[in-house]
């Protein structure tokens, strides 16, 4: 493997960017399971990310990229369009700057999720469920207003805010075998693998994301982006598509994408509800759901998952 | 107020029991929580006893009975009826013994709570859901195995292992204003304030339980106990009456009961869960219903709640 410093962003921009966040965001739990590991056969490390401020991951590569603006560009706002998780993370993440926050999300994201971006302050500016469509819409509002458009994934202060979560989890627990993030538009798992192989060139990444969504698997083989259109999956995290930042950096950094059935995911959030007696939300579970599947290849390894988020409607859960 | 060390059990009695349970137990954490603060206008401090091995602060009590047992004793067996965390946690601080379990359990019991003391090796008989039929059966038992009857709260090395819980909370928040913690039987809510107010004599303790069992109240204040027959309240875990040896600890040591609706526990329940993103049952979420409920009490004060267990059937939630 080449220099990973070579690569935007590389390791020392996950370090500047945890040094420039650390103050605002929660170092969140790195919890065990006695439970889970006897089902699996695996030592499991979760990084509960479902405890971060906002809920999810996301408010790291937020904030970092909310700090990172110059006070001019600050003064204009921010804008984004997100299934949820982003959105609700830039929202919090403006206000703390006390900057504007411009939302165009999917007309179908959840509930709960909309109500966070209002809780939280952000303008919200809804839209047909389509990347084209939220792409046309967020264009109209950016016109309008000005705001600096902050992406959910494919900007490189929000890949490196995304991988301070996996600087955490191996500064805590340093010889872990492997680890494992879902796959959405892949600023996760690509923050994760940049710091990850940079940090421990023997470790071995992986990206795990639904067969209803399964873009990144068949770009990562493909060898160049394929995107999907509309994926039906409960993890509703997942449901974009690679863009041209992350995907280079997964192409480099990471092994391979593992993919999970519908119902393995259902399996795996309700057995982290049940013996771990912590909210995950679907997407959060996924990671989870591939070590079940591939039981061999992860047994009696160290492996670390990163739990993404916790925002879930719990009056409509999927066990009943 | 009398010196405790008077009454069995005392703190001295707590922190032995501690010591003699601290390598089997967690030490669970404390968590705090700034939405929960901001909705309540109160410093909250939950301790996660949901977190607990067999999911319930009833590990406590139930593997200090065990480990108290003399080898002879012990070779006996144990045996208990209970609504369900005492006879999962029994089952499971049996098995580390390597002794026998039997658990007397009414038959409307969640069937989560039938299937962990299943799992957790225990021996299941089934009686109705009454105080009455479950002492029957439970004498049935005993007298045909011999094994020693560990009562699930009228009885010291319970409440002096239940009481555990708040040693640890304070030692991690010394200068709580006040502890509250839910009133089923009275073991958790006995050894917390003997442990407490034995700490701390100026700290007030209040034991919080649903209206539709609100036998401790009654109890309370009429200075003898009432008994509930058959309560409907979804606090599965407070449906029992106090019992001789918590009652007098009750009346010494513990300021005054707290009432809340079903309502309320369900809407203090789905906060905890939304907020915190962890899984409480209804019993473990009283108490924060009950610091909603008087908000005036509890204001701008330091306020430790114990969050007595996790196991809910995540299938059947009284949310949608």
């Amino acid at each position: 493997m080449s220099n990973s410093s070579e690569w935007k962003p590389n390791v020392t921009n996950i370090e500047n960017a945890h040094q420039r966040i650390e103050h605002l965001i929660h170092e969140t739990p790195v919890l065990t399971s006695q439970s889970l590991d006897d089902i699996s056969g695996v030592q499991l490390f979760f990084k509960c990310e479902n405890f971060q401020k906002a809920g999810a991951f996301k408010f790291r590569g937020a904030t970092n990229a909310v700090l990172s603006l110059s006070e001019k560009d600050a003064q204009k706002g921010v804008l984004t369009h997100s299934s949820g998780n982003h959105a609700a993370a830039l929202s919090l993440a403006a206000r703390m700057r006390n900057i504007v926050a411009h939302i165009v999300m999917p007309r179908n994201a959840p509930a709960v999720k909309k109500a966070a971006v209002r809780s939280y302050g952000g303008r919200i500016y809804e839209c047909e469920p389509t990347l084209t469509a939220r792409e046309t819409t967020a264009a109209e509002v950016q016109a309008k207003t000005g705001a600096i458009l902050i992406h959910p994934y494919n900007n490189e202060n929000i890949i490196a805010g995304q991988g301070t979560a996996a600087l955490e989890l191996l500064q805590k627990v340093s010889d872990l075998d492997m680890v494992l993030a879902p796959v959405g538009g892949g600023g996760l798992i690509s923050g994760t693998a940049v710091c990850a192989k940079s940090l421990n060139p023997q470790i071995r990444v992986f990206g795990c994301e639904p067969e209803n969504a399964d873009d990144a698997c068949r770009s990562f083989h493909a060898g160049k982006i394929i995107p999907v259109q509309n994926p039906d999956t409960i993890a509703d995290g997942l449901r974009t598509s690679l863009g041209e930042k992350t995907f280079p950096l997964i192409q480099r950094f990471v092994d391979d994408i593992l993919l999970v059935a519908e119902e393995e995911i259902v399996f795996a959030m309700r057995l982290i509800w049940e013996r771990m007696k912590i909210i995950v939300e679907p997407s959060a579970a996924v990671p989870f759901a591939a070590v079940l599947r591939n039981g061999d290849m992860f047994r009696h390894k160290k492996v670390g998952l990163i739990l993404s988020g916790g925002n879930v409607d719990v009056g409509h859960l999927p066990f009943s």
